[in-house]
């Protein structure tokens, strides 16, 4: 089966939707923009047996790795529109594919997404790059480097199950390991209001740490607060904290907001629960706290580099 | 040295451009769209001894990752704006890294593109994966699908020249497998004239092949047309017709045209240079003929999967 066979069997779906007015088949994909909207893009990149378990199943990979591009449009506020797959593959086994590609389906029904265009090579290693495109009304597009001390430190939901389930694959958290849900209303509901936000791909410490270093402004973070998962809850507190602050793969969107703004967030969307987890301080550090007292704890993202 | 400072160090020149709001190092770049344009978009992958020899330069390997995604965009008569970069690496060579860099930013330099975000990731296989973005005025991209029979079929220049140089290294035309020139200026010039258009990245034969198979026509080649180097001059012909319709790497535009319009093409443009190389038919093949004789060639293009 040739590279165009694949394309044409598996990939091919998206042919006509509004606002795309070329999609697979050609040297690229054509798309219109909305008026008064800027163009929101980003890549990320799942290598087998770094970003996921080598068990994984094909559909699982191909959520995932949409649903984690989805996850940085909804970080900025973007409402996504399409994505573009590079898949490198080592064979072209054909019900490999047709899970694979039902995931990737599978994850763009869900929040609306077009699959455009992509490339398919062959190489020893499994790795698939999925690049994506949104839309943000001009100037909206929240950033990390907006928060000011003095504003609320907010999660959109737990953090650390991801890394629980992968440490315990027998665990019903290995769901949100394999099948990631990018916070992509709570982004949109966020405009407006947030004034930094990130997506926790590395683990809620790091990921925040990013927001202060571009917003030169420290954090006192409250564990007591984090939103857990039961599994954590039962753990001792090192170890819950190891997956919660270090974990990665959570998707969720921890954001930077000044108090009043959050209380109109509630009015107005009752529905989306906000966790208030810290807030930002003037000196640059990001310090820990349990139930009101200082607590020091080793703090490492995930890093592919890293020593 | 970690994935962030791989990022800081190499890969984050290009922060501030005209229509370029947010650049490298949040979770998204943000881009103004030119009023009046559709966004084009795609994505190439390379694939270390797939795509390009082992020995490649990383200099090599940076620039040909952004060119040949270019080239896709010229082959829609785009206007190239920026890339994305995934790429997956075995090691963190600092000197190699720096090359590679330096590679990527000659290619954008050339062609006026940004840089504008990207995932570095760890993998056993070295893979670049560029997705590239473009602007095209509403509705005059060129497609693969408007070839009418009656029409003249072009190329914008040499083909066969990077295959040979894959099979003899030590020739001058190695350079044109390492540094390809994507035809930006010639697809941009082609708007409004050509009626449809592909880049010859798998072979003359395999790519023509897209358009008539997209426009549901057939073709006459001649042969005998077709503008070859020196050094495929100086080989029998059955072995120069291998790398310039089998060979791929090309990278050069082929497209059909009326042959009024190309006319008044000459006269708009009269420093690109266009090689009449055959006509489109009402029947759905490809026939080759050599000096007005039909000749039988078998054609193949590179194909990944293909047996």
């Amino acid at each position: 089966m040739s590279e165009f066979d694949i394309i044409k069997r598996h990939f091919a779906r998206h042919h006509h939707a509004p606002g795309l007015s070329l999609g697979v088949g050609d040297d690229c994909a054509v798309i219109d923009i909305p008026d008064g909207h800027q163009l929101v893009t980003c890549v990320d990149t799942l290598v087998a047996g770094r970003h996921f378990p080598l068990d994984t199943s094909a559909h699982a990979i191909g959520y995932k790795a949409v649903a984690v591009n989805l996850s940085d449009l909804a970080a900025m506020g973007a409402k996504p529109h399409s994505i573009m797959l590079a898949i490198s593959l080592p064979w072209a086994d054909q019900d490999w594919l047709e899970d694979f590609a039902a995931g990737i389906y599978d994850c763009c029904q869900k929040f609306g997404v077009l699959l455009i265009g992509g490339d398919t090579t062959k190489s020893p290693t499994l790795t698939i790059s999925v690049s994506a495109i949104g839309f943000v009304p001009h100037h909206q597009a929240i950033t990390r480097s907006g928060a000011k001390s003095g504003q609320l430190i907010c999660l959109s939901g737990q953090v650390g199950s991801a890394a629980f389930g992968l440490s315990h694959p027998d665990s019903r958290l290995r769901q949100d390991l394999d099948y990631p849900t990018p916070q992509v209303a709570f982004g949109l509901a966020l405009r407006g209001f947030a004034s930094s936000m990130i997506d926790i791909s590395d683990g809620l410490a790091q990921d925040l740490g990013h927001i202060l270093r571009a917003s030169q402004c420290g954090a006192v973070l409250d564990l007591d607060k984090l939103p857990l998962a039961d599994e954590l809850c039962d753990l001792e507190l090192r170890q819950a904290m190891h997956y919660a602050l270090s974990g990665g793969d959570d998707y969720q969107l921890v954001f930077s907001i000044d108090s009043d703004k959050l209380d109109k967030f509630h009015q107005k969307h009752p529905d989306l629960t906000v966790y208030v987890i810290g807030r930002t301080t003037t000196d640059k550090q990001l310090i820990c706290q349990y139930r009101g007292e200082p607590h020091h704890i080793n703090l490492k993202g995930f890093d592919h580099f890293g020593t």
